[in-house]
């Protein structure tokens, strides 16, 4: 673990990282990225903004530059999609999460994003992970769809070295051979990376699963495993979707689960012992309790 | 999904099976199944089965026949443990699930258990499968840990084709590239379950994850997801296990999760928008919902 | 690799073990194992016999005992089955090799086989590996399709410490993300099984790969690897086989791939600077020999 | 397969292509490129150079950049390493094989090397893919090692799309579940891919397996399954290496390997009826030959 330096908990001083975003607190609130999957237009972007905004999320995901494994394939709007964002930004006021994935962007990519996210593809994407350590723009990094919780962090470890301080982690599913899922959501990972890193960890319950119709336990299942947040696909309208269509959530059933969340929200402080302040989508704050009390603290925690 | 006619949800007429044990119901009430990896010692059984009878477990789990990677690794203790299991039963009232690994021991050892355990190794032991269907004994099916829901479900279809129809199929975590967990617990297959089969679906955080310190955060999650109960090994001595002592949990902490769990399923029935009655573990009973409502209902549940 | 006492090179006296059945030396001749996936009836059966014999096979394969994913397919004939593989017996002269599912069959199909298989699904069926390892009749093993060469290995011990010494290790494939093959061929491990026991190691390219075309040249590379022979589906009309049709091989074009295996064979005696004697299929043996010379020695073969 | 259109088979006119470097015929020549896995200082380049040229081996290859996972791992020596390789293509006369992994180099990593390797991690970096399109030097591209061989040819169709013909795709080991060897060495992929693609396919058995003691076998049987070449690590003084040294081949290993390799092509050649001219390497070339002739031109090759 002594390659963790900077990524593992005792790199972190023992304390927990807390990214602030436009006065979110990623780490310390429960927060919600909601969009959709890839900018397609501007009347797709913001009315989508707009109805998770209501609904209470607190920052707006939405892919400019879609890696995708096909070079026939839609590949986002670029400069476009960027600000068609920055539209949607100054209407809803939510910050924006969006992927880059070239060097090269990095710097202006950031004129536009509030948070850039490094896809399940790049994870390993060296060059980039040193780029984007060198902007001050929080960095959200997804895991690998094959990689261990160590290369993961040592990915993380790549942002941290290069400078950049802020970095998110993001469970979005792993390669398994089931085939009923599009990937298998690891959400132990969760407890795991809390045991070893200072690091804030969120959940994509819509990449990891693929499947609209179990987002909404997933994602109560990751807020109760003791995730900092989920990002959930939303489109305005599903049927119409460029990419990934069968688990973009319509916003009337994303509504539906933020107050579920909220219901969950209010219960696991209670179970945490927690005192909770409000956070900025409603959702009060769960204070982070270590997992299971002091009498775990020598069972581990080394990768 | 023509080759599921029994176990597919459609084969279960469209209502969901609830397995009656001793009065616990599997499918309606969430069951806690708690108790040691394996049976070493009458002490050690009667205690851990008393203690977690106090802390409101429904069932006592217990192994008497250990499938184990090597020949040279403590195999169980056989009848004699089955016969510790019986007197734990009398003493605390807790119905007995335990392994049986064997198809010639399949008659006798139900006159012990309660619940007949399928492992994990086994679970594509056709003669077993086809045997434990033709006794008058619930059935936890194990997933293999390298098996799809398809393969699994095709297993439970061999248990219910031979006349069985009480099968409660159990995730207990796959195998994956991560090694800082002992499998990858795979939460998402309980929803879908859910979709496509009328059985229960229990979850197995201690094998699943091999780490003590996750089983709780799991557990939570395991109900959050919308399982029917979980199977825990609890010990009383962990440090003394003759198996598996990493993830056994002391009693304590076991007691500690069943306090949490209580508040978050009286939350979950809310969020579910229940009534609930009460279960025999003091849990309230969750009233098993249509995950997403009927919007979904066109989305799929196809193998 | 201290629970290896008997399977690894050093339990074995660091001599090779070589298996006789009926003459043929498996461990020190190529041996070839040929004939259908599953008994159909005494007609295909008799006459693939026939047409694998003449093109030089050493020994018949044939299921009588199918273990199926679902338990409306076809299962196998049973006791009419081996009374078939009898006749075939009679008819050419080859030793049998046939699969055991169920440890309540091994001893009377003990009397029908030549080489008792354990299947895939069956690796860490222990209870069957214990009652084969009771008998006088050599067992060829399959890997699990999701397991380690240590597992593996483990389970030869367990039919080794049970007191049955003639054990052959069968690689058929292990389970990928790859979905172009049935399964990933894994060749790497004959080599590495030759470092680490004395066992002899075959492979199965039919369920291997699960595509007839491929099937050719992972034999001829299976060879040059170092495997001490195969075993291939042959099946006299392959459109009308009731189980893995897409795999199995008309008699031609295995005749076709025997005469291309007889002459890498004699280049491989030459390769690895072998006199040879003739092997029963008219193949020259090799004589086994240590990978790469003394001076890899040192290099490893732990597990 | 519609979206393969210039990798798939049908894509390239149903004619194999043959990648011209220097004078070697990559598809037609079965070639051998060696080397160290890192430049770590010209002594070492140099010396390992002469040798591997000595043995027959056609290429040099040898990584000035190091994608490592950890960020304090020796990342490659840069431009200095470039130039180290220049001089020791002037000493030996053979071209240089070295990977790019940034977008941003690929112009004027070009002006050194004569083939640009995309590693495994790289893999779907579509930047990179799309400007090593550009230029004009041919391109080893390596599998990921999660990948099916689907959406590794779809990476080469990135590159092919982008104006590069010349695409060179390389096994190098799948990430399994078996830890005895470091990755997987997929041998069943190179006949699928000539089934499939008129690319040429060579293997790197010392990743693939990352085992110094079985690198030969899985070199022969490389060969005899078809492929195209092989890519070896070879180290002057494996034990001073810097990265990888339990998989570097000492040169008087790697010249015993040649001419086993060059005893095997002459087998071959005569299995496959070729009539074969000489290789650059003095080994003789295998004409490609349909895998098993036109009565299974009808069983598939559709992924």
């Amino acid at each position: 673990m002594n390659t963790l330096r900077l990524s593992s908990f005792n790199g972190g001083g023992n304390r927990r990282t807390v990214v602030t975003v436009d006065g979110v607190r990623v780490g310390e609130d429960f927060v919600v990225i909601a969009g959709p999957c890839s900018v397609e237009s501007e009347e797709q972007t913001i009315i989508t903004a707009r109805k998770v905004k209501e609904a209470g999320a607190n920052m707006l995901r939405g892919g400019a530059f879609k890696p995708r494994t096909s070079p026939y394939d839609f590949q986002g709007l670029g400069l476009q999609g960027l600000k068609i964002l920055e539209k949607a930004k100054r209407e809803t006021g939510l910050p924006i999460v969006t992927e880059v994935t070239d060097p090269r962007d990095v710097s202006w990519v950031s004129e536009y994003a509030d948070v850039l996210q490094i896809g399940t593809r790049n994870m390993q994407n060296f060059s980039l992970l040193q780029e984007v350590g060198k902007v001050k723009r929080p960095v959200l990094l997804k895991r690998g769809m094959h990689s261990t919780l160590k290369e993961w962090l040592h990915c993380a470890e790549y942002i941290l070295a290069a400078g950049n301080p802020d970095v998110i982690l993001c469970e979005r599913g792993i390669r398994t051979f089931e085939t009923y899922t599009r990937n298998t959501l690891d959400l132990s990972i969760v407890p795991c990376i809390k045991e070893v890193s200072h690091l804030p960890v969120i959940v994509d319950p819509s990449h990891g699963t693929g499947r609209l119709s179990i987002i909404e336990p997933m994602s109560l299942a990751a807020m109760a495993a003791g995730a900092h947040g989920i990002i959930v696909e939303v489109h305005y309208n599903p049927c119409e979707a460029l990419c990934d269509k069968e688990q973009a959530m319509p916003p009337e059933l994303f509504a539906g689960m933020m107050r579920k969340l909220q219901v969950l929200h209010s219960c696991m402080k209670q179970i945490n012992g927690g005192n909770g302040s409000r956070s900025s989508a409603g959702i009060p704050v769960i204070h982070d309790q270590p997992i299971m009390g002091s009498i775990l603290l020598n069972s581990g925690g080394r990768l």
